[in-house]
């Protein structure tokens, strides 16, 4: 996963260098807190994360940050969730296996080329010795990713192209969970996995 | 999670307390410590698995410990794959779609009832900061399960009960892949999730 470090993921360009003392619509100031963020996050790691930096390079006030945040994870994640979002775009072309191949390649991409799978396995790796941490990466991140994918299966159940009582949350877990059981429990290279193949087998099944 | 506190696994008893200086097999001395560090990641947790405790609670020298593993980790991680084993077999009884919700169903019976979630977790979330520990874990356990899986998948494939292209990674990233998602990157009681029927649309599709 080393490679990760050499093609960096180009969704995260530094906030517009604003240094000056006149107070900033609070909108503005969050986006570029979470963008801040982003960056050093995907760029630097999970350690890279710290009030101190965020504070330094967006230009917010650490106590505004203690204020919005209860720890640097949590705004990691957030940030995360923020950031990668239009690069997780749920098609909806009424084709499913196309779209779920689409989605699934985005995502794969942006662990692999784009950068995320090691900092994205920290912050998941630190969740899981930190429970706010995990609440905030649930909440913010995990949760709000399953529910796009809920939508998008949903319509496709309704559509008739997913039998009725079929478990869209067990599709969910099937696929994506498929992706993260690479990455995170066999520390596999992720790329190599075909997801056309996982597509399919989730979809028609393998007896 | 919290109530894997309350029940605990019942696979790791103590090894017989033996302190006498007198010389003890090598296997007996290798097996002592994989128990007790195996005890003391299911009831304490990884931060209790340190090389001091287990040499003061196994009767093997610090030294010994250095010796045959790189870290502490490495050592939870091994003793995690020995003492899980029994309790993680793949049955063979001809019919795969039982096998797998038997061995899904103690899999994940392990992780809740039997308090190995949050230590597991733990392990795994340690291992994506520490390529080190990343690298013992998926050596001396997440490889070793696959192959254990692989070789119940591929009796059934050549039983005619998987198709024979069925890619036999992707099943296992899908089925044990669901698990993990739901416990480390979901974070939801893996309690909640319906084996039988992540078996029965792994095997015959939701389409």
């Amino acid at each position: 996963m080393n490679d990760s470090s050499t093609k960096k993921v180009a969704m995260t360009g530094a906030p517009a260098a604003r240094r000056g003392r006149g107070r900033r619509p609070v909108a503005e100031v969050r986006s570029d807190v979470l963008t801040t963020a982003a960056r050093l996050l995907l760029e630097e790691g999970l350690r890279a994360v710290t009030f101190e930096r965020i504070a330094r390079e967006s230009g917010a006030s650490k106590t505004t940050l203690y204020k919005w945040w209860p720890s640097p994870g949590a705004l990691a994640a957030e940030a995360y969730f923020t950031q990668s979002r239009p690069h997780l775009e749920f098609p909806d072309t009424g084709d499913l296996r196309a779209d779920l191949v689409a989605q699934l390649t985005s995502f794969t991409r942006l662990m692999t080329d784009g950068g995320a799978g090691k900092p994205i396995s920290e912050l998941i790796g630190a969740a899981q010795m930190d429970s706010d941490l995990a609440e905030a990466w649930s909440r913010t991140y995990a949760l709000p990713r399953r529910e796009l994918a809920r939508r998008r299966l949903t319509a496709a159940q309704r559509a008739g192209q997913l039998r009725a009582e079929a478990d869209l949350d067990i599709i969910i877990d099937q696929l994506w969970g498929a992706c993260y059981h690479r990455l995170l429990v066999l520390k596999v290279p992720l790329a190599d996995l075909d997801v056309e193949r996982l597509v399919a087998h989730t979809l028609y099944g393998v007896r």
